[in-house]
């Protein structure tokens, strides 16, 4: 129950603190035979590395990943799958002026009231480090997954209050998307997004946003009913993402605002003539596009003075120590495409038990 | 992996269709020697009978729950509860009409999609009739939290675009929630909200909106880190929600269009001075109320004709056919607090295990 | 974590106590498509049902299973199968003298210890009674595995001390040992068993003896490596049942005495010469007979004074009272049965997950 | 589902081939604030090391482990802990000639049927040296369960039909056992074990053997009932190991022989007179020592040509390649250890989440 797992017949464990040795993943309940190599995961880890624009965390960390089992002659053998990811730019000193401290608007001060003792380091186990580990299994799920003919992408359709079309109502440049350092398609909306992400950072400050995954060929039959229904799981998946405060599948909270006759998906010659639903109908995966939003708060680490208590609860103040990003968006991106990729691989892989 | 199945230390199992001889519920893992009799969980169940008002459903069910298991001389064991709720006003018959389509805007496609065979007798399984087992559930629930110093209450905050406020920044007249047909403390909203009900179902339609449940006297600590955090098994939670299509804590997707200084809840004295968070930083309680919201979709059976395929694959058209819900916001809201309450019920006895 | 569980894709919840008003099981999980009725579980649960003969308790109990779910036009749906039997001839007055003591022998006292209240009803939930539910969830797994081919046959091969041979190598008269009191296919050793029951329960005793459970038809594959072995999880299964102190796959504790070369099974022609390592290699089925033996314990109810203590700690003197069986290895076939078909059903769902 | 995971409140998933990069493991759920260092864990991985004597196999591993995670300033965070022991001595090319056989006695043709696929170094996931991670989990276990005042100790008391006394009549000299080769205390007996062993492995040989486990110290209350029986959980978790045949908890098989009477452990003055139940009544331990037994099988590696397929399904002969140990007895005691310290631990912790 330690929470560092998720999935059931796609069995995924991550490890590893910030400024430990090593971050990581095993993965128990691989389908064998699939294809595997370590450039596939070191592609899909490039993608949250940190240090690849002036919009995001300066450390440099080159994200090399190792995988030690499961793997035999390029190919998956059904057996764990661990890789592991060392961490090189780890400069635990910079953090010791926090080791007696709550910063705020992290968890510090919850952690500590769950554990009784901190790994003050970077945030130890909270920091957005742990990703790696969620961005490597996704690189596994995405194989499994991609042979079933699915494919998942996310991009950024607000930060900071500019937005950009959803892609379930607007063709994506997907291309244009991975070449933005926003991760957002639309230029206009993109470059908008990254000067107020300057404007932001140039204050001290911090912005959030909204990210969208799509996850298209997705077979209609996949989510377990009631509980573990494909979109239930989803949304854990997704708020289990250190900044995300909010999650919704297609019309999401707009839902809250139509009408009956307005939500529902009509067909005709089999065909659905429009998504509301984001391609979940009663937990169950429709056959159309899933479609799922999530809401990213700014990161609380900035550069103003804020009010917070050190660990024998004496009032202080803190402002910003560490590399941070002014905004978390651009790199939540592959890691919110990751989880979508691990709760496919999961429910597909459990509907080839029912059936 | 059949889905019906919640929760760790407590591990709820629910049963039942909407038109079979029952419904109910299973749990194990429950905590020996709570007090626990019948009245205490048709009280709940009372909460989201149907067929209480004009704004909802007409079914009429009694809802009179039978305790098979678990408890003696009234007291729980620790052996698993069983509880069996019989249907009885069950008339399969008027479902017959649809027994070879695919209602629209239902799960009856993506069902027959996974499972190769339908119970199409007003839903089955799919039907917003399994919220029994839930409700039930969740007053066992309740009385491990409530040992524990924690509640869980529900309103509507928003129907058809009419709003109330938030618990999160207004006090809520709790006693006025529950003596409204609406479920909302403010009464003129309240009333609001009623007329637009009733006009959606003059008209034959339906209306969506927003539910909001507060857990007050949570203790820091609960939740686990990384993926089983307490906001995810939340989202998780409140989305297997039938009629849910999005969830956020606390300021959700006002987070988005935040900067950092304005999102984290500074700290005087060891207190917190604002909740924007929610109550869970980085995944865990940290003492301060824990607030969700869920966006309720209008429920698909509206009166209008709407296009569809049967099971065949021809086209056909369909109108309401069975009773229904214009607004399922009032009565989700007992469902939603169950929800919540389950799993505060497994993170406090899961944090058990871990100190 | 409350331990009345089973099973991932097969997932088993059982409830109920000796003299509460029920027992049962839920399953989530179930294959759709599968034709099931209640004779079927009818038919299984009478094979284990008290008062038949003299050899077994008297307790005479209709176990009239009621399927409540999961099942439309005798076909299952996917949905979660409830199924109850109430309990008839359930006097809980008999056990009043024992409310306050600890029965030697029996879990009374390491069940208040986890506990810290109990049910002193006939044991409460550590009745043998518990075991129907997992002969109505073993009903359902056999149809599950016999559309695969698979079926389970249990006989009684030792009975105070008196051997019968085991289907390892011998052809055994299955038609006889549903026939035989003892489930004893080979006459002359029933008959000696079954006198040897009679005269232990003639001077307040009880005996004894191994049960032997065969699958044939078990395809080679099924199995999960390392802890999910598939004997690991026979193992699981069958010691969870109440009487049972051994478990033995194949060869079992006498390959402790056997040379490298006797244990191994040569090969030729594609086919196993032998079948020492009972169907099992390295944890996976390998396409052999799955040959599991139990070790049950004489039941601990006898007519003789023992010495205990009561729930104050004081020394008491205590001997039988309530129904009892003098030897349960004749009701324990079933049990083991179902333990076996619902361990076959879960791995082979799983197995459909991986490949 | 993949099987490497074992455990709900201290979650164990292990990974590694035989000959890939490493061997290791990951829990998830370790309590916070535990001493842990890597010479703890050293130390363990030391007592089932080969190359130590001519009695067991010849491969030399240092068995070196790192911590990558989950420990802090010498103490546990809460958070996962990942353990990796890189393979040294690992030679595939000495397997090149069984890539395309299935060996006798293995698992090969098994695992083939299951996966399709299969890594044929030294036996991969199959190998008995996937138990390194075991052992490396049974440190940190060992740790939580002696913070509650448990031990656990293991020992050979039976090698080649040679037998020692049972800890559960006998006084162990512990220090004996670890100065034996065979892991036997008992001066007399252990010699004419390692007689034994070295007269089967001289004419190409392999023997098997009985392990007993002791845990000491536990407290009463522990295991779930039903399925969750302590013993049911031991059974699973020693069956699961590679070699075990059979499982036995306190008179184990021999009770199938005893009357009642006999079995029954009586009490006065709040203690157990006897220990015939292994410290277990009902699936939850009673206070008294926890006595398991398993059967031990002799490695199918042998010298002599078997008879065995390749992977065309033509037959050939093969005799021994590649290093093995000629009875595996005395290395399978710290993990057999390690198993019964991972169940404790496991179940220890759940129950402190029901009390």
């Amino acid at each position: 129950m330690g929470g560092s797992t998720i999935g059931s017949a796609f069995h995924v464990v991550t490890f590893g603190e910030s400024h430990g040795p090593a971050v990581g993943v095993v993965i128990d309940g691989v389908k064998p035979g699939l294809a595997l190599n370590v450039d596939v995961i070191r592609a899909e880890l490039a993608r949250r590395r940190p240090g690849t624009s002036d919009l995001v965390s300066p450390r440099r960390e080159p994200d090399m990943p190792e995988i030690l089992s499961g793997v035999f002659e390029g190919r998956t053998t059904g057996a764990p799958i661990c890789i592991v990811i060392r961490n090189v730019d780890a400069d635990p000193g910079e953090y010791q002026a926090v080791a007696d401290l709550f910063r705020p608007g992290h968890g510090d001060i919850s952690w500590f009231a769950k554990y009784g003792i901190r790994d003050w380091r970077g945030g130890g186990r909270q920091s957005g480090r742990e990703t790696v580990g969620r961005v490597a299994a996704g690189a596994v799920a995405r194989e499994i997954i991609g042979r079933a003919g699915m494919s998942v992408r996310g991009h950024v359709v607000e930060i900071a209050g500019i937005s950009a079309p959803s892609a379930a109502n607007h063709a994506v440049d997907w291309a244009a998307v991975e070449s933005s350092p926003v991760r957002c398609g639309d230029p206009v909306a993109g470059a908008a997004m990254a000067d107020a992400i300057r404007e932001a950072a140039s204050s001290g400050e911090s912005v959030g946003g909204i990210v969208e995954v799509v996850a298209a060929g997705v077979p209609a039959g996949l989510g377990e009913p009631v509980f573990g229904k494909l979109d239930a799981e989803l949304a854990r998946a997704l708020m289990s993402i250190g900044a995300v405060k909010g999650v919704e599948i297609g019309e999401g909270f707009n839902a809250a605002r139509l009408r009956g006759s307005d939500m529902v998906d009509e067909m005709a010659g089999g065909d659905f003539l429009s998504n509301h639903a984001g391609g979940i109908l009663a937990g169950v995966s429709n056959g159309m596009p899933v479609v799922c939003r999530i809401a990213v708060k700014p990161t609380p680490t900035v550069g103003h003075e804020l009010r917070t208590v050190d660990i024998d609860g004496n009032d202080v103040v803190f402002s910003r120590d560490g590399r941070s990003d002014p905004c978390i968006c651009p790199r939540i991106v592959p890691v919110a495409e990751a989880m979508v990729a691990i709760v496919l691989a999961d429910s597909y892989m459990s509907q080839q038990a029912v059936r």
